[in-house]
Order: structure tokens, then sequence, then C-alpha cells
């Protein structure tokens, strides 16, 4: 590494403290507010701030030290956001629980982490509560509620708010190195144990800049933001922290994010950027076109997390006037990887062309660096035809496991992250995922993409879910099978035609579904996305007729 | 510095190399166009980039080594632009050569700096030339024309082009440490010889990022944006980094830069951002109100160097609805300090409200630190009225001058940068310069701001320009004397008393200037600041009548 002579630049440190503080030094009366029930409820960046302060001295109370893991157990909240700063700016590293995961899985995280104490909410506490004999290392449990303490067989209980309300909040904040430790978040994407990821402040500090940029997410002091990818789901894709860089208003939905929940929120709180999964955003636009909501404050709203169904994009830009951005990242890359708008010179394009390219996962912001790789380990050219390993690298992604000894198995031999996903990427950089590697149907030495399958599929009005996995099969090695989900009363045997008939216009011969099975529902991860593990599974002894 | 636990993230490093590499990428076809004469010459990023590789082979073959310096001597054109990237993507350091400045500060500067060889436009080796004999480190003259070199005593001399023609291109770019310096310049409004500071990759990295958000500069890739700033003063305030980064069409102006050429350009080229110091808005203000030009695309203009007249703030929005964004910032860093933008709660402010908060220098970026000081070192509030010397810190300003034994004075013990501005910030972050600390004048135990005063006087009709100093008084110590330059045909006596009538509104009666005199013109600095130096040394004898 070449350094011929340094710069006489400041050994400033990258981390949340300088964040935090600009919002109360800049934005002092802007709000963070939280639904709860039919209340909301208002904080502003200087009480936040106090009450980051109180959070700090009251965990130095409990004895938390310099790196020590504190878990939060929680919804998207007010208190869930002190936790975002208070817990990494005193030194500790803030450990976030995916309340979605089966018990076993829990136990082992924690366990795994170290947690030393848990933050959970009221309204969760009877999730936790099983989980505690088995937990090791949790000395405290402190429950965020707004009155008294439930009844509760969880040992070492604190009131979050009786813990604060102790405490000044006139706290020295510590410098910090920017490459210690401020988050925690395990994958559970893969087989196995889930795999702990370490966010460093640099890391954060470097990927909330570059999702705030105008082509990123642009976010801005003015943007009422919601984030509604849940708090325990790769640090909110970074909303918590940019939205505060910047000071925007923001808006927790708590934990109610059914369609017509995030409805009214986004109509009674003029929300212009909103963040999550496709399924809430398909599940969010049958509530609006059935009923009579007033979202024209909606500028923006990034979906990631699985893809965004083309049609899905489609229907709210021109329904709505909306911009779906459509974005791709991963839990090892803090997470955001690549978003998909628009360029300049794209503008006078077909609204067809706008929209094939908004469905590709996009172009990477300023501090990710992508390429694919074929099975020899060779680059591929960026020519939206070959199709390789997507591997990247940057200062917000990964490059180890927490304490786990498969880490060697994702990385490269010159630093390189391999996602797991395989894409190709265009002449302009617009990267597509076309699988997981481990998703891909392999038919007769070609492969087939699920996801291509699965969003032509979804494109057919009556269905509403699509999952397409791989059957072993004699001759081939493996077929493709659709399993769909259609709407109330529509007849199966004239949807399943229809579906032949939209993908023999898109798709060859022999990258057709064998079958169409129909389903009640798609299994999904904690997470919200397919789970085809469960679906293989169910599938395992799946008899496909030998074809020609 | 606390670390209790590292993240496991990457140790990517932050350099110029990636946001060069960006541009390449994703905006292959986007052009870097350079006026000229009468022609525009054009080369897209993908040529910029191999034009890039070719230079960092020609630069290795004249000897040059990690480390070494590399003067620029040249205005702003894609030349330039080559060499902001290619000389530190390639491990050097490229030194900006202010060309105003006079032959001893300029000789003193390149020996200082040890510059091994030095890049310069064809049409400015006149001014070159004279200084050479005294050049005691350069070893190489690199003149950048299209066409034949040109007879000149330089010693040593290569075409640019004929250089980078013997070169592929296909440059293998090092990994560079991020605390390497990239770039240098020399801050030359300080009294004794100018000091130096050298930029890291990380400082320009992170600056980059810093002006690129939407609230700060907000580029992004449709823009259009045209440095006017000179490339040899402060980095040209970050464009050609930032712009590159988020793909903008660049346009430079070349050597001509008055306020018809720039008003072409800006119509021609449909910019829709530029940037630079007040003097040149102000000219390019009378070429629009005097012609027929048409400037719609300008959305923003950000505006620095020195306090920007309100009255110009206030005829760019009124008759072209153009947003000039006030800006502060030292060549100490990077440069970029703050941005004086409108938060969305003060939307319905009346015009006039918006305008003196518009005027005001504005809130820091993030990354960007500040706090003001009182003589004894105390921190004073944030209130709007609190007066005190501004003092800075971020990953991006120095702390320390190249090889100078001046640095100590201008750091506090405890790590901040001392601007020598005295400033007041109010409660919403916004801070107004009230003076340079050696420029206030100290009357009977009190400050009078000279700036405060000049931008009054400038906002009479017929004044274009107003320079206030202090003059030594047997009484009071320090009294004001206004300088003025009033438009052609102007009644000095009328304008006398109506700049009286116009300061007696809004000052007291002891902080009124004790006379004005008319001069023909304000002397500038070599980047076009008032130069009271100039001014004082003019009026030292300079009697005021004794007042009560």
């Amino acid at each position: 590494m070449i350094n011929g002579l340094s710069g006489t630049m400041m050994d400033y440190q990258l981390t949340l403290t300088p964040i935090m503080k600009r919002a109360m030094q800049l934005y002092p009366n802007k709000e963070i507010r939280t639904k709860f029930g039919d209340t909301m409820h208002k904080v502003t960046y200087a009480e936040s701030y106090r009450r980051c302060g109180q959070l700090a001295q009251a965990l130095k109370k409990l004895g938390i030290e310099d790196g020590d893991r504190v878990g939060t157990f929680a919804w998207n909240t007010y208190r869930h956001h002190e936790l975002y700063f208070g817990v990494p700016c005193m030194g500790a590293v803030v450990h976030t629980l995916n309340l979605r995961l089966p018990a076993d899985q829990l136990i082992f995280i924690i366990n795994h982490a170290e947690d030393k104490v848990i933050f959970v909410d009221d309204t969760l506490i009877k999730l936790l509560e099983p989980l505690a004999p088995q937990l090791k290392t949790v000395k405290h449990y402190i429950v965020m509620t707004h009155g008294e303490l439930p009844e509760t067989s969880l040992p070492n209980v604190h009131s979050y708010e009786e813990l604060l309300a102790a405490e000044s909040g006139d706290y020295g904040w510590p410098e910090i190195d920017e490459n210690a430790a401020a988050a925690m978040c395990y994958t559970s994407g893969t087989t196995g144990h889930p795999k702990g990821v370490l966010y460093s402040h640099r890391a954060i500090y470097l990927h909330t800049m570059m999702v705030s940029l105008t082509d990123a997410m642009g976010l801005a002091e003015p943007d009422i933001l919601m984030p509604v990818v849940p708090m325990f789901h790769a640090m909110a894709w970074g909303l918590v922290y940019a939205g505060t860089m910047v000071g925007c208003t923001l808006i927790y939905p708590g934990p109610h994010m059914q369609g017509a929940d995030l409805a009214g929120l986004i109509q009674d709180e003029k929300i212009t950027v909103t963040a999550g999964v496709p399924t809430l955003w398909l599940g969010l636009l049958q509530v609006l076109e059935a009923g009579d909501y007033n979202i024209s404050s909606l500028q923006r709203m990034p979906v990631g997390g699985s893809a965004a169904p083309r049609s899905m994009i489609k229907a709210y830009k021109e329904k709505f006037g909306v911009d779906i951005l459509h974005a791709w990242g991963m839990t090892e890359m803090t997470p955001v990887g690549t978003l998909s708008a628009i360029k300049s010179h794209m503008a006078d394009w077909s609204d067809e062309a706008k929209l094939d390219l908004r469905a590709k996962q996009g172009i990477t912001p300023p501090g990710v660096e992508m390429r694919i790789m074929d099975v020899n380990g060779e680059e591929l050219p960026w020519d939206g035809e070959a199709m390789g390993e997507l591997q990247v690298r940057g200062p917000a992604v990964t490059a180890d496991y927490y304490k786990d000894e498969r880490s060697a198995d994702s990385f490269t031999e010159d630093g390189w992250f391999r996602t797991g996903d395989v894409s190709s990427i265009d002449s302009e950089g617009y990267m597509q995922i076309v699988d997981r590697t481990k998703d891909l149907v392999k038919s007769g030495g070609e492969w087939i993409s699920t996801v291509e399958l699965e969003n032509a599929i979804m494109g057919h009005e009556d269905v509403m879910e699509a999952a397409v996995i791989a059957i072993p099969h004699p001759k081939w090695q493996e077929r493709p099978l659709a399993c769909v989900v259609v709407s109330d009363g529509a007849d199966k045997a004239q949807v399943k035609a229809g579906i032949y008939d939209l993908l023999s216009k898109e798709f060859a011969k022999w990258q057709l579904p064998d079958d169409i099975e129909f389903i009640a529902e798609v299994p999904k991860t904690s997470v919200g996305k397919f789970d085809k593990k469960v679906l293989r599974k169910q599938y395992e002894g799946y008899q496909i007729a030998e074809t020609e």
C-alpha cells in the first residue's frame, strides 16, 4: 500500500456520535414520531439526544463496557432509534435480534453474540420469555413500555423509562475508534447456524453518506421518512442513520405494518419516502386500489430484500405516480449494494423501456464496487449477457463473519465478498440478479432463472404470488416447478393456460416450468422473503413426467 | 480512543481511484467539455480514464515516484481534470499553483513544495518563464497545447499530448493508503510566506461525498456542472471530484471567465450548477441585465471565497430565479465549511426573512463540526448574538501546515482549527461571519464588523464595491473608513448621503464609518478577494477628525 507522503489532515474518527449530535444541533425541533395504536408519540431530535445520553448513563450503571453486545428485540419505534445511537455512541454494540426467527436460532444467536442485556418491547415479552432460561450471558432485561412493568417470567427486569428517568442525560460521549463495532446483525438466509456481521462505526458512517446521495435515496431535510423495513433487519437499510444525519422528520410505524396501517400513515403524516420489502408493498397496493387514500405526498419508495416484480413497479408508477426505487443489498453490506434509477439520457425512452430498466437491481452508489466472475474465477464483461457470480467490495462490506469457521468460503483470495447471487451487468453498469446460486435450476447443462420465471408469472392479473423451484429430474438433472397463489375466485385452469401463454412470449420452451401447482401461500422467511427451502422440502417427492 | 471489539468490515481505502473508475464504468459516454476560444473540446469519461492512465505511465517514465509533488500551472480544462485524477491515483501529489500570485511567492511555494515537474498551459508559459531559473527542484516542464510546442526559454520541455500518445493507458492503478497525500495547495491569505496544506485521499473522498449531498450542493448525474472557481484555488471547491463521482456533465470554461463568456456558456451548454467567487457573479449580473441571455437551465449557484452581498443574492433570485447557495470555506478545509440553504419549516417565511438567512454563511454539512470561542477559550452559545472565534474540525480539515513552524498558532490544544474568522451561530446552526479577526475595527472596547458595513453599503444601487478598513484613532483606538467604488456617472455627494441614510437604519451611530472615500477599484488578492492589506497601507497616514 503506497504512502510516499502523508497528508496533513486531522485524524478525525468516522463515528455515529457526530451524526447524532448534528441532528440535535441543526434540527433540534424536528420530530421523531411513532405510531402506537391510535396515538402518535412525538419526540424532538433535541429531546432524543438527551434520552440517548440518559440511556448511555443507564447502560454504564448496568455494567455495560466497551464492546459489550446489547440486544434489542423490538419494533420500529423512537426507543429503538435511541438504542441505535445511544448504545454505539457510548462504546458498546447494538445487536438487533430478528423477532421472526425460530426459537432455536434466536437462542443460538444470543448465546453466540454473548449479549449482556436485552431491550424488549412490552408487546414482545411473551415471545422472549420461553427463550430466557437458555440464554447464558444475558444479565438484565429492560422492558420498553409506556406504563407499569407487565407481569413476566423474565429475570432481572427493568423499566426502560425508569432507567432513563434516573439519569441526567448530560453524558460526556467518548472518543471512539472508527473501526470499533457499532452494531451487529446475523444473517439467516444460509444453511446451518446464522452468521454474524459486526458493522464498524466507519462502515455505517460511510454507508449513511452513500445512501443519502441524490442519485441513491436522495434523502434531504424536507423529507418525511418512514422506515417500514424492520429495524431488526439489516440495520433498517441505513434509513435510521441517514434520516437522522440529514434531519428528516422520522415516522416509525410501530408494531402494525399491514397495508391499511401504512396507507393511513402515508396519508396522515404526508410521508415523502418509505422503504421496505416487496411483499409489504403488494399488500399496500391492494389496499390503495380498494380504498380511498390520498398518498400524493409520496415521492420515492426504495424496495428491496427480494426482487420487486415489474408489474408492481408499473402499477405504483401508473396509478399513483410513485417511483419505486428497486434496490439490492445484503446483511453483509450494511446493507445497500445497488439502486435502480433512470439516468438523464434515458429520459426520453418509452415507458416500457424505462420499466425494464427499473426492474433491474441497478447501479452501485459511490462506495460499492462490483464484478461478475465465471466458475474459473475469470472476470466477465459488462455486456448485459454474461452471467456470473456477483462479487462486491467496499468500506461497508464485511470481510469476515463473527467467530465463524465458514467465513473463508465467502471471500475470494483478493478480498472480495462472494454474494452467492448470479447476475449480469450491462454496459452502463445496471446489475440484474439472475438468481441465487443455489436457487438456479440446472437443466441439461443450462441454467434457468427461477427469479425471471416468477416475475413473469406474477405479471398475470390473477396471480398473487409465485415461487419457482428446482425438482430433481432423471434425465435433465433438474426441472422447474411453479408454485402459484391465485386471487380469490380465480379459475385455476384458465390461470394456468394464461400463465403458459405469458411465459411462451418471453421464454424458450425448455425454460418453461414442467408444471404449475396452486398453493394457498408461499412460505416466507423471517424477513419476508420467499422460503424456497421449505417449498423444496414440501415437493421433495414430486414426480415430473418424463418429457422429451 | 475506545475499541472494545473491532468490526468485521473490509479494510477498504478511501482513495480517488474508485471515484475515477466509477465515472468510467457507469457514465462512460458522458462528456467533459472545455471551452477554447470558439470551440468546445469534448472528451468522454471513458476516454478521460484512458488518458489518466496514459498520464500515469508518462509520469512514471519521467521519474515521478510515490509522494512526489507534481505542479500544475493551468486554467480549468479537461487536461487539468486529468491531472486532478491521474497524478494522485498513481501515488503522487498534484500541487495546484495559483497563477495570480506574485513571482516571489510562486518561487517560494514551488521550492518549498519541491515540485519535481510542472504542467503548464501554453497560454501561461510567458508567466512561468521568468521564474524558472530560480526553481531548484523542477526537472521537467510539460506544456499543454493542441499544436506544436511553442518557443520557450523553459528547460526540459515536453508536449503533454506527445507524452500521452506514447503510452497505452492500460495502467495497473496501485493500492494507495487513504492517508497518503493526494493534492497540495498553499494558502496566501496570511502574512509572511504562504502555508501549504496536503489533502489526503481520505479527506478528499469524504469531502466529495459531503458536498454532493442533496442539502449541500445536491449534485446528481443529470447536472451539467461548470466549475468557474479556478482549479488552482482550493481544489476548485471539490467540484471536479464531486462532479465526476456522481457523473455530471462537466463544463470547463478554459481561460476566459468574463461575464459575457460565462453567460454564453450557461446558455449554450444548459448549465444547471455553477460555482465561483462573488466578484465573478457581480460581473455576470451586469452582463445578464444588459444583454439577452437565456439562463433558465441554471438552478443553483454555490458562491463563496468572500461574503456574497445580500443585494446580489436578491437580484439573482428575483430577476433570474436562481438560488445562490452562499457558502463559506477555507483552503485548510478541502475547502467547504458551511452552506446556506433554507430549511423546510422556513418555506413560508417572507422573502426578506429568507434573504436574511441566505445571506448568512449557513450550516455545516455532515463531516464538519464548528464552535465559537471567546478570548478566554470558553465556548459561546448558539444564540445568534454571541460573537467569537470560529473553530472547526472534521476529517477534511488540516491538522498542520506542511513544514511550517507557524502551525502551532493555528490549532487549539484539543485539536480544533482556528479559522481566524469571528462569527455568530444561531439556534438552528446558521453561522454568520462577522469579520476576519484581523479586519475587525476595535473601537472604544467594542468591535465593529467591516463585513456587515460593506454588505449594507453594497445594497446602495450606485455602489459597485465597498471595503471598510480600520484607521488608527487617538481616542477610540480604531475607527472605520469606507472605501467605495461607484458606477459611472453617479453623483458622489448624493451617494454618500444615501449610504449614510441606509446605514443609519441598521447601525448605531458609533458603528458608522467616520468617512467615505471614493476609489476607482478595491484592490484584490490573487483569488479575487478584497485585499485590505493594500488598502490599509494606502490609507496609513489618513487623518480622522476627532469626534466626541
